[in-house]
């Protein structure tokens, strides 16, 4: 498996497009419009925000994949189209459009997603707008602009691709994502759409997907905020040209590892770039008794704000790590547990048996100076492992979301 | 009902006292104990934190409450003795020490609390210096000692009482608290002790306060964390003279009413004075389907950092509130949501039916320029209700969690 250029667009017969439409209005001319299209029609697949409110592009999106195919994804920036009039007619009539432009038969081949503020009417013109544009601009070097157009508080455009062989054919997996302030698990505002040649049938992509987010987008937590149009999508057009993956097997597990590397790579990019951030967080857990809880503790740490802020001051409260652990949902004995905490100017031990483990606050404060930082921590109580992704707390995180509504 | 003076010394037979220990070191002459008897035996009852780490405080307080009964709480600030070496030695020594200068004949009469650093090592000196001044200081007047004795990063002491009638006898019950970081549903940093004059039987002591902080302790947010040390301890000594409280009743009613007013003061006080607070968050739910759910869509609104970032921001951001109801847990519609923003300048219902209220900006921000803020929630799905306090999200808080190891 190695890692290529191109994002959505390094699998073959994907274009992508970003533009400028107008959501925000015209005082600024950031990109607020992403398109993605497969010249064939895809096998295709979804995940969406646990949250009780959802967006009307979630329900419009989730109504075109009943039967488990779709062509393109269209998505606006600046605007969730959530808790706001007439949002269903807007969302379907944003994927008429499309669908329109792009010279297919059906909206239904057409998913849509937003992300923005919640509550403030969308209206068409934007797409009317936008949508010409992007149609025009679609091209196999797209990815990195269609990459912007999701973006909301984002300061990076997130893209990744992975080349991977099954059956002696090569394919390839690519993703763009977008996340910034309100990400916790169960998604996120974040959006992730996923593009691969691979040919797999529908069901069990879907089953492939809901399976890998648990360990991947679902580990992410900005501040704890579960956003009401978080969405992953992906889309396989088979143009590969391998055997349709249609049955469990060895030929599938390499399909989920790509798209694991794909995911996992992007949740980390999400959590890098969370609102203010400064420092990367990412917390694995081993020897937890089962896999639940390995996922939840990991999960625990990287949400606690007193260990978030901690983390800003570069000070090694390792108090907060177990507090988090303690409190995290689950069944498991806190008795046991080892702290590590590492990065690349080096490891060290800060907590042993659940105790204070001896060590020099200034080696500590070294570590935690660097932007990524390591938590491991050993439950000692069984062999489960997670990953889970965060950032600090900062003076930033509280400026962006206090002075800006975002 | 009347408010009176006098905190956990306002009810008979109740002294107090403040000191420094030196828990803290000998930099800062801050009181960092506290203590409170009663002149004889009472009836005791306790909650304790659903931390899985749990300090050593609380183990041996446990211990110690076996019996129902208790004649005095020690506690002390600056270090949690919480993962440390030798805590419950620690702990024992502390309340042996305490009853043998209160001349109590068993260590057993004696609860133990902490709160502060987890990890650090305590020692005996400071309670070996600081329980021979506790005791000489004890006094009637001793409540706003204690409570200052108690606090972290508090800024200002908590304590309440209030005067009431049971079978034509008046009684009265007092608090004090302390709280500020580290504070989420199912306790937190947060330490509370009550005393009543009230004659109860323990069993239903216990009952009345497991029941009421399910709607007045747990129902406080500051950052989500659960902290491992805390603690609500009651105290009943029964010297008001009534018919000692022991079935279920108007008598109990009433008992339970007083107590709910000492304990949602003090609930309220905590919020506004979270840490780096400005503002209290209050949010009152209404037309829940049931009790459950109505508390956990009130706590999910005073949680979300960034509801709090945007109440800092003194922006009507009505989004994020319906954002935090819809991924609060529980089975309910979010379709028919009505949201009213309120303080001292006014109120504005800046949502109905799950979308957008028109109304003014400018009146929105003014109602969220004050220092208290009501939002109130209408589920129209049914008759459950539900209070839950909070605080914005501001620099401090970063400055204060990540700048100092508190």
């Amino acid at each position: 498996m190695e890692q290529v250029q191109g994002g959505v667009c390094a699998p073959e017969g994907f274009q992508a497009a970003g533009a400028y439409g107008g959501v925000r209005g015209t005082q600024t001319d950031k990109h607020d419009l992403a398109l993605i299209v497969s010249e064939t029609s895809c096998a295709a697949a979804a995940v969406y925000t646990t949250n009780k409110v959802k967006g009307a592009p979630l329900i419009v999106t989730k109504r075109h994949l009943e039967d488990g195919h779709a062509r393109a994804i269209i998505c606006n920036s600046g605007n969730a189209n959530t808790c706001a009039p007439d949002g269903e007619r807007i969302a379907e009539e944003t994927c008429r459009l499309t669908a329109q432009a792009l010279g297919l038969s059906s909206p239904d081949d057409v998913l849509v997603a937003s992300t923005g503020v919640i509550g403030e009417k969308l209206t068409m013109a934007p797409f009317e707008r936008g949508i010409p544009k992007l149609v025009a601009g679609l091209s196999p070097d797209g990815s990195a602009q269609a990459a912007r157009g999701i973006m909301t508080t984002d300061t990076i455009p997130k893209e990744i691709a992975v080349r991977f062989t099954v059956d002696g054919t090569a394919c390839t997996i690519g993703g763009i994502a977008k996340g910034s302030g309100m990400i916790h698990p169960n998604m996120a505002t974040m959006l992730s759409f996923l593009t691969t040649d691979a040919a797999i049938a529908p069901a069990l992509l879907q089953r492939v997907l809901s399976e890998d987010i648990q360990d991947t987008f679902n580990q992410v937590s900005v501040d704890g905020d579960t956003s009401t149009n978080d969405m992953v999508i992906v889309l396989a057009n088979g143009l590969a040209g391998n055997p349709v993956i249609e049955t469990e097997g060895e030929t599938l597990d390499t399909f989920r590892a790509a798209l694991h590397q794909v995911t996992a790579e992007l949740a980390k990019k999400l959590a890098a770039d969370g609102e203010g951030a400064g420092k990367l967080i990412q917390c694995r857990v081993q020897g937890a008794p089962a896999k639940q809880e390995a996922r939840a503790i990991a999960r625990s740490v990287v949400s606690s704000d007193l260990l978030k802020a901690a983390v800003f001051g570069e000070d090694a409260n390792w108090g907060r790590v177990l507090c988090a652990i303690g409190y995290a949902p689950g069944e498991f004995s806190a008795d046991h547990i080892d702290v590590v905490m590492r990065s690349k100017n080096g490891a060290v031990t800060v907590c042993r048996g659940s105790r204070y483990a001896e060590h020099s606050e200034e080696e500590a404060a070294d570590i935690l100076s660097a932007d990524e930082i390591e938590i491991e921590i050993d439950m000692h109580s069984g062999g489960a492992t997670a990953v889970a992704w965060g950032c600090d707390l900062t003076y930033d995180y509280v400026r962006i979301n206090g002075d800006y509504r975002s």
